[in-house]
């Protein structure tokens, strides 16, 4: 039911990926009434692979998750999430409220064994293909066993959905001579050059674009800034472009000649075929699209959830987890 | 004679300066013969006011800071700090190797009363103008108290280059609802709150390129990855453009037509027009040239120190700090 345009966007979406993808099942969760009516506007049949299940209350994008945690047990999210943990569905997706969806998963599906708090992975688009990256704002002030911690779920995160099997992790620091980073990352770094993680070292903000590395890790205040700051970078040249090309009739025909070329750069860089962040680390899958998601964008949200269903990454996390803790037991 | 090129920019460059504001004197610091073997080179007379200075050594681009300060008394960086403390000159521009440069210039200049540490502040191209931004990398793991002293420095500095009287300062935070930033932020807020200065709230990542405020403050490891996963986007948009534009005869006809466009576009985002970060807090100014500078490139960042020094930028930060530690002793 969330994010800023709710079933409007959600139900035509579920719709899309279900015409795809024969062997999958969807439920819808919220208000019965507003979810029937939306599906009717979409004539068509999902077999009986498409369910509605009812949730009298929502989330406000805006509320606090306390609130929501505490107020509002029959809210979508939390209806959504309880079904992921009676095994009902394999996985929630969801674009409403981060800060209350975090805080339902974490109450909810409860964390990974060893793991304090979930990390948020997205993946970016580098000049050689895509660059997983968390953590995009779940912590701050990251210990190093915490960012120890997000470089082995990234790892495997990466490994599962990109079919690679030993994913390179970079952890993201500052190459400024004086200073070459803070002692949170040194000790990370000391602790991956000792672990089975294919660690490739430092690397800076420019290589997560550059493709340098499969993973990049970093603190949730850090990795949160950098993804931000991106966008704002894509939307001023972008900006800037559309003001030189709307410049004078010259220009505007120059525009005209150019728009197919334009349009497949727009393409190349549509943030929308990178929707769907992972909660990384809890007992179960959850997504979160970005709020102003619109129907091709979700839909992208929802693939990865399916990826990450098939390859059971919860299960991988845990086991890999498990080994390491072990490890330390026994050493 | 610092940089990726050397003389080879610098000596340009100062020239170029030099043709533009006939009041200028400067006074080039490095080896005697290279750098009269580079000025024979551009044939025409300054007039009396470019002066050589000779200096035996150089620092490496990828020297260890503590080497260059111990180990190289007559670099051309120590003798062109020197003289900057002796008042021979009244700013200091490098393209060599930042730590050595910040190593030296607290060694040499010290900071001012109150100030630990030298912060990183540099002109960031926005879609309104521009931001400044601080700390760009010098500080990690930077307190309340310093993140509220860069606001300061960075509030005096961009009254004094943008004529503004009450430039907006933001503290860089992350929106993620669960936890809207970490403690010192939230401190820094506070201090801020209370104080004189024009103090916006929050601002995120994006904001930096919305131009949101006048001045953006943050640690430097944040600062530091945020400037360079700029660097990297807009690289990476470049990059996609040039192939998609080179993809075919149709495709290059577009750019043809478009070049005028397109080289618009890429002044407007030049970062050679932006060069040129200062060394803020200490008892001088230091300019410090991006290593791989150009003649353009490096003519800016003397021709921000010039700037600097006409408004005699430490000496009025130096009196909002006395303003401000008098007021809390009185307190």
């Amino acid at each position: 039911m969330g994010g800023d345009f709710g079933p409007h966007v959600t139900v035509p979406a579920a719709l899309a990926v279900l015409s795809e993808q024969s062997d999958l099942r969807l439920i819808l969760v919220g208000d019965q009434g507003t979810l029937e009516q939306e599906l009717a506007k979409h004539p068509g049949d999902a077999g009986g692979r498409l369910v509605l299940h009812h949730a009298s209350q929502q989330v406000a994008m805006n509320e606090a998750p306390s609130s929501a945690l505490r107020g509002k047990k029959d809210s979508s999210m939390r209806v959504a999430i309880n079904l992921v943990r009676e095994g009902a569905a394999s996985a929630c997706v969801s674009a409403g409220n981060t800060g209350a969806l975090m805080a339902i998963s974490r109450f909810v599906l409860k964390t990974l064994p060893g793991i304090e708090r979930p990390a948020i992975v997205s993946t970016i688009p580098s000049m050689t293909g895509h660059t997983h990256m968390l953590d995009l704002g779940a912590n701050v002030d990251s210990s190093a066993e915490h960012l120890f911690q997000f470089a082995i779920m990234g790892s495997v995160l990466a490994s599962a959905v990109d079919s690679v099997p030993r994913p390179s992790v970079g952890l993201l620091n500052i190459g400024e001579e004086e200073i070459k980073g803070n002692e949170r990352v040194k000790e990370a770094a000391r602790m991956l050059e000792e672990s089975d993680i294919n660690y490739a070292g430092f690397v800076e903000g420019d290589d997560i674009y550059k493709g340098t590395v499969d993973v990049v890790v970093c603190d949730g205040f850090v990795g949160n800034v950098a993804l931000k700051t991106s966008e704002g970078v894509a939307r001023m040249i972008t900006q800037f472009m559309r003001e030189e090309f709307m410049r004078n009739p010259v220009t505007k025909l120059a525009a005209a000649v150019s728009k197919p070329v334009l349009n497949a750069l727009k393409e190349r860089i549509d943030p929308r075929k990178y929707n769907g962040a992972s909660f990384i680390g809890l007992q179960g899958i959850v997504i979160k699209s970005h709020g102003g998601a619109d129907v091709l964008s979700f839909s992208t949200a929802i693939r990865e959830a399916v990826l990450e269903v098939e390859k059971d990454v919860p299960r991988l996390i845990g086991s890999q987890l498990e080994a390491l803790f072990m490890n330390r037991g026994s050493a």
